[in-house]
């Protein structure tokens, strides 16, 4: 079949919207029609080229909602016409990470999405008789993808794509750092570092979780209405503070220290103070950032020894076929927002204006509709 | 009243024999006879002048045992005969670290005891009129000692004084570690890196946990006999290999990696591997060494996003009273043992030849014997 797709031909060049070949779903797999897909800072950094895995020619996209309109032999979990989510992290529930229950990083086919594959090896996609890669195993920035069975989470059919989508990664990955990683507590104290599209979904992780005090962090003055809009109770502007500054004043705040800190920033400089932040004796920071590579983190190992952790999270530590689900019921029910963030809806056309809008920091989220 | 006492004048130098003034106890304070104390790397550690904050003249030691042998007006938990073990970490019950229930690292007395004193800000030991600092709020060093009230751990009586004085220090690091910190549980992997005194201490709490593979790491070969008398079941030989082929040796051994790490090296590059080392999704490392001033961990934020935990611990996260006379318990009905690592016995006069046989690694613990 045909699909419409913006294809990313090679790394720091515009997307191209051009018309693909598109194989059906081979066994265990399913075909998907993506009706709306986010546009995500890890599609940039893959697009920019600061990815050394990047694959191109490849379709990117990885935080969409759609409709199955066909399935492959053997698929059972999912039939034509349920809505879905597609997973960049699967969940195979056969493995030893999903079957150990401390961890969502399901490894079944991770060798085959690193390397823009299908389970099987192969690509389905091809322009011009010349093979497209996969991206993250989901590809949403294509009108239909094929995913295997195993990538994609059903979801209610009342759900409207064009928020649901972003369950797909941003607020998974910052409600599920706070619920799942973290599992904060009603009462406890909390530090976001970074007020994007991630962070504000901490905040209003912590605010669901019943966290006594949310506070927000970030050197852009703008981001503290939004930050109030889900939930921070205290605004830092960290514009030219130093590291001791920052710390001073949270554990000002905090009596001696947050129990949780989130950083949402990549920058392993705001790694460290968010470590460091943490109340002595149990205080948790945890990593969501992806970090430029070669970055590394440091700290003094006292740290650690007094009682501070350091942890990190991946898509929210969400078992994406049995949490995504959860998320988007409480998005439903009024839990959670997601509508606000939405700050610009385009077409198909536009993609590469919505990339532009993030990184001006203009929009929170821009979702591409098809 | 008088006290022999072996007194650090200077750093760099070797202790000294002398005959001190000691005042007796004043409010919630008692007044204990030293049994017999151990020379831990810690007291090395600062006589040898690492420690920026260690304090002279002082009476070092931390790891002793004895008996009670008069209370200061106010004191109720502990009485005059009771045999009992000094705790460099206290636990007062009243604190907010105390009643999170999340940490040991009680903070009544943090202060004064990081300044060498007695909660009143004063000292009990004076050389010729010359005020003399206390230790870690231990100063086992000395034949009678004092301490506050909820830094003494009434143990059972029938408890040698040779070997019950290694639970108030190496005994409970390295097994609390385990037990309180870790919560290791029947049939995880476990990696210890460093078999001296606390991790042969980590090996036997790990045996005691049920842990189903105990690796050791050491880059002394002899210490191999040594690690499989406390249930090491494989050895790693680091001695000259970079750090990933300590990894790959040790991912090879654990289907992908440790669930439980533990660094009793105090080398940071030890503590990086350490980390490393650590199964992907849930795998915890535990810093326990101290560093030398000055030195900072380091790694990349992917190995935290992708699920690797970083923590601490101290006095193996033991909470004084509370535990310490468990530990006791359990090596005097056999689930640990201890005689097997007191290597060397000493009188007083002799103590300066127990931190010569502690830096050739020619002892495992040298204890003085009053």
């Amino acid at each position: 079949m045909k699909t419409r797709a913006a294809v990313a031909f090679e790394a720091k060049k515009p997307l191209e919207i051009v018309e693909l070949d598109l194989e059906g779903p081979r066994p265990g797999e399913v075909l998907v029609e993506i009706m709306a897909t986010g546009i995500c800072h890890t599609d940039a950094y893959t697009l920019d080229g600061f990815d050394s895995e990047g694959l191109f020619p490849s379709v990117l996209g990885h935080e969409g909602a759609g409709i199955v309109r066909e399935v492959g032999p053997g698929v059972t979990s999912v039939k034509p016409g349920d809505h879905v989510i597609p997973l960049y992290t699967p969940e195979c529930r056969q493995c030893k990470s999903c079957l150990s229950g401390k961890t969502n990083l399901c490894t079944a086919i991770r060798t085959t999405q690193g390397k823009g594959l299908m389970p099987d090896g192969t690509t389905r996609f091809s322009y011009k008789g010349q093979p497209i890669f996969h991206y993250m195993g989901c590809s949403t920035f294509s009108n239909f993808t094929v995913l295997p069975e195993i990538a994609v989470a059903k979801i209610r059919e009342d759900a409207p794509f064009n928020s649901a989508c972003y369950v797909g990664c941003g607020v998974t990955t910052g409600v599920g750092a706070v619920v799942n990683t973290a599992k904060v507590q009603v009462g406890d104290t909390i530090v976001v570092f970074g007020l994007g599209g991630i962070g504000l979904n901490v905040l209003q992780g912590a605010r669901l979780a019943g966290a006594s005090k949310i506070i927000g962090v970030d050197i852009n003055a703008d981001r503290e209405d939004w930050g109030r809009r889900f939930g921070m109770t205290e605004f830092i502007n960290g514009k030219g503070k130093d590291r001791a500054t920052v710390i001073a004043e949270i554990l000002s705040l905090t009596d001696g220290g947050a129990d949780y800190t989130f950083d949402c920033t990549g920058n392993t400089e705001v790694m460290r103070t968010a470590l460091e932040a943490c109340h002595r004796g149990w205080g948790t920071s945890i990593v969501i950032g992806v970090a430029e590579a070669g970055k590394e983190i440091s700290t003094r190992p006292f740290q650690l020894v007094t009682g501070r952790n350091w942890r990190g999270t991946a898509f929210g530590g969400a078992k994406g076929r049995t949490d995504v689900p959860k998320i988007v019921d409480w998005y439903m029910n009024g839990k959670i927002e997601i509508d606000p963030m939405i700050t610009h809806l385009l077409s198909l056309e536009e993609i590469n204006k919505g990339f532009e809008l993030m990184h001006s920091g203009e929009s929170i989220r821009s979702v591409v509709v098809y």
